[in-house]
């Protein structure tokens, strides 16, 4: 069989304006140990802003998503715009308030919020080409914003979860390393950090997502059939 | 038994300009699951420079070291100068070439290099306590440079392990995952991505030489024996 290839999407690099770095690593650890490969991938836009993640205050510089997002990856990256949805059978989208910033703006008009139209063109051609999707965090948000009618859930949030229901999404409220997967669309979400949690439980999370989201690709074999 | 605590002392956010991110994220993951707890430490210092990490060119602006490793534990971070060795059972120092630009400067001078004095003094003071460090990566130069005669391992670098012994230590060639133990001076020593590594191989690294350090806390109980 084929070794599965993953497309990862970060937002940045640190939770407070960018990719939670947590939930990133664990993720790559998760694909690589499941037998899969990935690719990581940003857009190469600025920045919402910039958070000192001390002191939670705004910065008076600018940084790019692209080359911040490149040190949780030693570099290995790519812009967004030279993913192709052909290369890879599945999609993982940690979180981070970077996701809810830089790549739509739901921190800030949650329900009514806009995707960056390159994220929201990848996560279009995913959808209908039937490879999974795995979100963490808050990414589910994103998923329910550009695909409408999902089931996911970003843990207990009470705001988060009314605004997935407005979105046209079905919350399903979890707890730590919980996932729900929504077979119909092969969307794969857990809570990690929408939850109080433990570095373990981070871990457990994004293990159980990738792994679901991975299992979610062998139900529909589609163009690897032709190459068996 | 008391719960073991353990320091971790982060040079930034970033491999080419701070702290390596997936070393740390697993040095902190391994610390849990070993049933220890952790707080994370870095020196307030302005970074020696910052790096784009997809081109690896010098950025013209400035960063400081603590507000940027602030991004990896999520805010729970304090300034070096608050670590009080007499709370702390052991050390660890993952690395990344902030190790060796921002806590001391062996990028620049190899042997010859000079110590972050706050960081020397920490080090000075878990030596003497005879608490165990942990060191990953090119760390371990730094604990020579200190502590002169030393065991350990930076993987398979010749200019690296020829400046370890021009400082006064013994270089142990090491592939992935494996942990150089310095019983007499409590240190224990493992490459990760001082060798080309895999992100499981660097999971493995890390996950071993944190528990070779928490079980040369078993060796010296030390103080805690008042309290058992």
């Amino acid at each position: 069989m084929k070794q599965k290839k993953v497309a990862v999407i970060l937002a940045g690099c640190g939770v407070f304006d960018g990719a939670e770095i947590q939930e990133t690593v664990f993720s790559l650890l998760s694909i690589e140990k499941d037998g899969a490969a990935y690719e990581v991938y940003a857009p190469d836009i600025e920045q919402k802003h910039v958070i000192n993640h001390i002191t939670g205050q705004e910065m008076s510089e600018k940084r790019n998503v692209l080359t911040e997002a490149a040190r949780i990856t030693r570099g290995k990256i790519q812009p967004l715009t030279k993913l192709k949805t052909s290369n890879f059978d599945a999609l993982i989208l940690p979180g981070g308030f970077g996701v809810a910033k830089n790549l739509c703006t739901f921190a800030f008009d949650g329900a009514d919020c806009k995707v960056n139209p390159e994220v929201e063109s990848v996560v279009k051609e995913f959808h209908k080409a039937k490879k999974p999707i795995g979100a963490l965090c808050i990414s589910p948000v994103l998923l329910t914003k550009i695909i409408g009618n999902t089931k996911v859930t970003i843990g207990n949030d009470p705001d988060a979860s009314q605004a997935v229901e407005k979105m046209g999404g079905t919350h399903i409220t979890t707890t730590h390393a919980e996932v729900v997967i929504d077979k119909e669309n092969k969307i794969a979400t857990t809570p990690c950090y929408m939850l109080d949690a433990t570095i373990s439980q981070i871990a457990e999370g994004a293990d159980k997502v990738v792994k679901e989201t991975l299992e979610l690709i062998l139900d529909t074999p589609l163009d690897e059939s032709i190459e068996r």
